[in-house]
C-alpha cells in the first residue's frame, strides 16, 4: 500500500508519542519531531507507510541510546498474554469451532499494537478479547482459510506484536503439526514480536521460529533477507497479522496468502472497505500492476481499485 | 503563547484539511502538505501557532491563485448568523442580564472557527448557541468586565471570525454608544473577519470599524500596523475574541484587557487550566518575562507559570 496524504500528519503525532513514551528529555521529543517532518517532506509516498516507520523508529533508537526501548513494554504484554492464555486455551476447546474461535483470538491479540497508539490498557484488551469471541468475521474467509490451512504442505505465519503472538499461539496450535514456521521481525522495532518473544510465547516447541532480517513494522520484502523472501515465495500459505504487515504485503504477488487484522485507522478501514473496529479475515487478491498503479494518493479521491 | 510540540501534528493535518477545503486539485494537497513539514521542520516553537498559520495560509493562496479561498464560507457563516440575530437579539432584550447574556452569545460565536474543524454544521452552530445560554460562565469575570466596559473612554474589540462577528455585535450593542472599535484582520486569513464581514454584520452603524494591518490568524503585535500597535496601546479596555487572539496576545504588556473564547483545543485548555468546549470569560494577567521563560515547551512537562 502506498503512503496516503492523511497518513502524514499521523506519522508526526506518532514519532512525538513514541519519543515520550522512550523518554523523557524534552530536547529528544523535539529533535525526533522536527527529523520526522524533515523526513515526511520528501518521503516518497509510493512506499508503505511501515518504512517511514522504521526510519523514525531507527532514530529513536540512536537518539536515546536503547536498542529496544520497547523491550519492557513487550515483556509485559507477552507475561499478561500468558497470563489470559489458558482461559483462552479452555475458551477455545471447548468451542464447537475451535478454529474459529482461535482465528478470532488471533485477531483480538491484534490490538497490542503501540505504533497506532502508543498507550494501551489492560482492560482494552480484555474488551477487544470479549467483543473478538461474539463479533462479525467472513466466515466464508475463515472457511477458505480452513481449507488452505488442511491443505498446505508447509504453512509461513508473519506474526505481529508482543503479547499478542501469544493469542497466535492458540491458532498456531489449531494447524497440523510440525507445518508451521513463524516468522517474526530480523530486530527490533516498536513493540514488533522479535524471536523473544515468539519464545516467550512458547512458540518455539510446537513450530520453527525465523525472521525476516529486517527492522521495518511490516514485511518491506526488499529489506528482508534473501532466505525469508526465498522462504515466503514457495510457501503454500501465508497467513499474515496486523495492519503493517498488510500495508507492506497487500500488493505483493503471493497467490495463498490471508490477511487477519483487527482494523485501527480509517485510511486501512477504507483500503479494505470495513470499519474501524472490524475484524477482517482477507483472502489476498493479487491486483495487477496496472491496475494498482490506477491508485490515487489522496485519501479523498473516488477512484476504486479494480481487481484482477 | 509559545508553540508546543503537540501543535506541530495538528499543523500538519490542517493544512491538509485546508487544502482540500479550498481545492480539488490532489497536487496542490500534496504540494501544501510537504512545504507544511518543511516550515514546521524549522519553525521556531517560541512564535506563537498563529505565525505558522499564516505561513501555510498565504502558500495555499498562493498554490491556488485564490485571494481568498475562504471567501464563500464567511459569505455563508455571516448569512447564517443573520438569520438566527433577531431571535438572539430579543433573547438578550429579554434577559435578567443582558450583557451576561450577550457575552455568552458571543463566545458561543466561537465555534465558528474554520482553522481548528475545516467543516462544521450549522446544527453544531445551533447547539453551540443553545448550550451557551444555560452553560457555566465565570460570573466573577463576567462582573469584572462590566466595570470595566462601563467605565472605560474607549474600547478596542478585536474580533475574530466571520459569522462569530454578528454575534458579537450583540455584545456590542450592550455597550455605551460611540466608545467601541471593532478590529477585524488586514487580509484574508482562513475564515477570520475581515472589514466586508464587519460590515455585513451591521457593525458599520453602531462602532468604528479597523484593521490591525496583519494577515495572521491572530493579533500578532510585531505584524500589525504602527497605527494599530498605537491603538491598541492606548485603549482603556481591549477585549479579545477567540483562541488564535489569544495565543498571541497572552503575553503581551496591556494591564486591562479581557480574552473571550470557547476552549477547542486540548493545548489551549491546559494553558487556561479549563476543559475542552468551556466558555471562557478572562481577565489577562501580565505574566513577568522572566516566569515566562519558565515554560516548557513540551505539552508533557509539568512546569506552572508563575503569574505576576
Amino acid at each position: 500500500m502506498q503512503t496516503y496524504l492523511d497518513c502524514v500528519p499521523c506519522f508526526v503525532r506518532q514519532a512525538l508519542d513514541s519519543a515520550r513514551r522512550c523518554t523523557d528529555v524534552p530536547a529528544i521529543h523535539e529533535q525526533l519531531l522536527r527529523e520526522a517532518l524533515a523526513l515526511a517532506a520528501n518521503l516518497s509516498f509510493d512506499s508503505p507507510p511501515p518504512v517511514m516507520g522504521r526510519l523514525i523508529h531507527r532514530r529513536l533508537r540512536e537518539l536515546t541510546g536503547q536498542a529496544d526501548p520497547y523491550r519492557d513494554a513487550k515483556q509485559a504484554a507477552n507475561a499478561f498474554a500468558l497470563q489470559l492464555y489458558p482461559a483462552l486455551k479452555q475458551l477455545v476447546m471447548c468451542s464447537g469451532d475451535p478454529l474459529a474461535t482461535a482465528v478470532r483470538l488471533a485477531i483480538a491479540g491484534n490490538v497490542m499494537d503501540l505504533g497506532v497508539k502508543s498507550g494501551l490498557t489492560e482492560s482494552e484488551i480484555r474488551s477487544a478479547i470479549d467483543e473478538a469471541v461474539e463479533g462479525q468475521v467472513d466466515s466464508g474467509a475463515v472457511e477458505a482459510l480452513r481449507q488452505s490451512i488442511l491443505s498446505a504442505g508447509d504453512i509461513l505465519y508473519l506474526a505481529d506484536n508482543a503479547g499478542e503472538i501469544v493469542l497466535d499461539r492458540l491458532l498456531i496450535e489449531q494447524m497440523p503439526p510440525g507445518r508451521v514456521t513463524v516468522v517474526v521481525k530480523g530486530g527490533p522495532i516498536i513493540n514488533d514480536a522479535t524471536r523473544e518473544d515468539a519464545e516467550a510465547a512458547g512458540l518455539g516447541d510446537i513450530a520453527e521460529i525465523i525472521d525476516n532480517g529486517s527492522d521495518a513494522p511490516g514485511t518491506v520484502l526488499d529489506l528482508c533477507s534473501p532466505s525469508f523472501r526465498q522462504r515466503f515465495d514457495a510457501a503454500e500459505l501465508v497467513i499474515v497479522k496486523g495492519q503493517g504487515n498488510y500495508e507492506t504485503l497487500n500488493e505483493c504477488g503471493h497467490r495463498n496468502l490471508f490477511f487477519l487484522l483487527k482494523i485501527k485507522c480509517v485510511i486501512i478501514a477504507r483500503d479494505l472497505r470495513c470499519g474501524l473496529g472490524d475484524m477482517v479475515v482477507r483472502k489476498h487478491e493479487v491486483v495487477s500492476r496496472s491496475a494498482a498503479a490506477g491508485l490515487d494518493t489522496d485519501f479523498d479521491g473516488t477512484t476504486e481499485v479494480t481487481q484482477s
